[in-house]
């Protein structure tokens, strides 16, 4: 069988999922998650055995040390994703909640009421946590899956997916809500984003070979791509929060998308912050990349160049910029951002108020390191990813994000005057 | 100059408006909108004439009842336009609002807050209160606003894009908010398309010939396309009640998306329903097509072919089937439809709870017709269409629709712990 026809069954397979899990009760899907977190936990060492094969053949073919990061799992990392089902379990089922009603003058009542998305196909690349958070996201939000990891991930993966499907086999549901393409090539995305009949969603979470695979893709796309997050360090700022602030965006895990790749600093604090800060990333091994006036306060920066202020590392990199003002900074960010996370770090209420109203950016923090842009972070619970658009969700989604409406209109006869519009 | 470069310094003027409009107070907007109407209703004779002439043309080339239909303007059209601005006035700005806002276990205060899209193309074909309906909502709402009218249209939205234009230049917002593209070439659509850097959103309202043209967008896009609308007349239904919601649905402007394509008629009251339906529909010449078990009702209903159930007529034509049972009905819909509007007609409360958690639509009625689907009749002031969607925005658009959000996130020098996703 083709591998065009192969695909087409299992989508169509998880089609017929989903409508019927679009129907299902919360208590059948809360028990279908807790059965795969039972399982998730009691397979830990064989998820880690897995796990490290991927590693090996990972770090055999040479990828970069961010990527390995991603694509490592632990027993705390497992435990993570264990915890996350949990949360997953006592957040409250989207599905049915009201999101508004009204009667109209001629006595309709409209009830705006959640439902499914439908099929979401999630394209991932290194991080194996993607396809049980995704996975149990979609699900508790009424939504069949079909996965489909990175090469690099492939074990583990097919590991997870198949703990995943043998919980839901235990359960009421249909083992069909998720399903699992274990065939990494790049043909696959290509007949995924045809189907537009069979697939109501696709999230990709990945880079730029990722984003152009998805070029013209005739079903939607939810994008989940840069990141190039600043930090904006003002004259008013705290230089002791600065500091802690500024190094948690860089050097917790550098390589995530809501790590800090810039760092702005208001010319007022410069002399004083710079060199405090500088010590700090040095010794965490980070290059520093500057501009001519960073570089007069710290001679041993390299230079920044043009290309650098758009450029999203996700390694131990910062680029450093000395700003003249608040407007400057808000300026560099519209231009240089990504819109996904970007932080003030100011004592002053309205040069925070100004930050928050003028940065168009997803999440937008005062005082706090843009490292919280998570869905777990957020509360709620495991994340699906971060989107970065911004049309229907715009930074981290949750169970919500994974949901459409419909209107539920009642009447009594009522009929509507002819002739208008 | 080349319409390319034409276009994309109007583009960019338009995006360069819209960074101010996005932090322009309500009263600003408000005081825009008011000159607009007050341009609308001084001017209604000189656009009645602009309107006579395209309308000439258009019977000139031979278009056919239902686009003339969508094209006409009246003083009766002109003033319902002008009254949607006053409701659009009254409405609350949905920028700045709070969706919602919690404290994290660690501090963090996390605001969800509304804020425009940006900057919102609107591709349509004849109908000109479009203009003005799209640019007020768009500017409401905080967006600029590209528009690009059909040719049959164009001297109509020329004159009603220049009161619109006049009146912001009255008003504290620039003119370039709201930009119309006079050009009514399909090039236009292919240079859009290809700017997600310029443009964040294409709304396009118009039929296959427009969905074809946008293929493979990059620009995100919220289609306006088909409507294969249903009303099923149960078995417990009241039947005065069906004939009339039926005949509003088919009758009362069959041009527009949320007009009846499909009657389903429980089988048990097929007898006494149909003759009389049928007899008041051919009263009002709507040509019926109906399967085998309306023909042995109603012989002189013509046979309906496979191809009917899935054709938007848009027409005084109406598709007529007979159903066993409510399980059909919804099957037939899960099949057939568009996912648009659908009905049910019942005194059954278990009936009428199935079909609107069963029927997957934007819009589902219990006793109503299905022409109710309009964002005016919903109370949304204006609209900008009828989304036919499901991510983003689905069914009637009103000024919420044309927002996003994001993420104000207040610490006190909160940092992530090391290690985490």
């Amino acid at each position: 069988m083709s591998l065009e026809s192969d695909l087409s069954s299992q989508l169509n397979r998880a089609r017929g999922a989903a409508r019927a899990l679009a129907l299902a009760s919360s208590e059948q899907k809360n028990q279908a998650l807790a059965a795969a977190k039972n399982s998730l936990s009691r397979s830990a060492d064989e998820i880690i055995a897995a796990n490290q094969s991927d590693v090996a053949q990972a770090r055999d073919a040479g990828l970069n040390s961010a990527l390995i990061d991603r694509l490592t799992l632990n027993s705390a990392r497992i435990a993570a994703i264990a915890r996350g089902i949990e949360e997953v379990i006592v957040l409250p089922d989207p599905v049915g909640e009201t999101m508004a009603q009204w009667t109209r003058p001629n006595g309709l009542e409209i009830v705006q009421t959640r439902v499914p998305i439908g099929l979401i196909a999630i394209i991932y690349e290194a991080r194996p946590n993607v396809t049980i958070d995704a996975g149990v996201l979609c699900l508790k939000a009424g939504n069949a899956v079909i996965l489909r990891g990175g090469r690099e991930a492939l074990e583990t993966n097919r590991l997870l997916a198949r703990l995943m499907a043998e919980a839901l086999r235990k359960s009421a549901l249909e083992p069909d809500c998720v399903a699992f393409i274990g065939n990494p090539d790049r043909e696959v995305i290509q007949i995924l984003k045809r189907r537009p009949d069979l697939v109501d969603l696709i999230i990709p979470r990945g880079g730029k070979s990722l984003k152009q695979a998805l070029a013209g893709s005739e079903v939607p796309v939810l994008p989940h791509f840069d990141g190039i997050c600043h930090t904006y360090v003002d004259r008013a700022a705290d230089l002791k929060m600065a500091e802690e602030i500024c190094f948690n965006a860089k050097c917790s895990r550098p390589s995530v998308c809501n790590a800090m790749e810039t760092m702005l600093v208001h010319a007022d604090v410069a002399e004083k912050f710079l060199p405090a800060i500088a010590a700090r990333m040095a010794a965490a091994r980070v290059e520093l990349r500057g501009d001519d006036r960073v570089r007069a306060i710290i001679p041993r920066v390299r230079p920044a160049s043009d290309a650098d202020w758009d450029t999203e590392y996700l390694e131990l990199i910062l680029a450093i910029k000395v700003v003249g003002s608040i407007d400057e900074a808000i300026n560099f960010i519209s231009r240089h951002g990504s819109g996904l996370a970007d932080a003030i770090v100011t004592a002053d209420t309205q040069a925070a108020a100004r930050f928050e109203r003028e940065v168009d950016s997803a999440t937008v923090y005062v005082n706090a390191s843009t490292r919280f842009t998570d869905g777990f972070e957020f509360g709620f619970g495991a994340e699906t990813g971060i989107s970065t658009n911004r049309l229907h969700a715009r930074g981290p989604m949750g169970l919500r994000e994974l949901t459409t409406y419909k209107y539920i209109i009642h009447g009594n006869g009522q009929i509507r005057v002819i002739g208008t519009s």
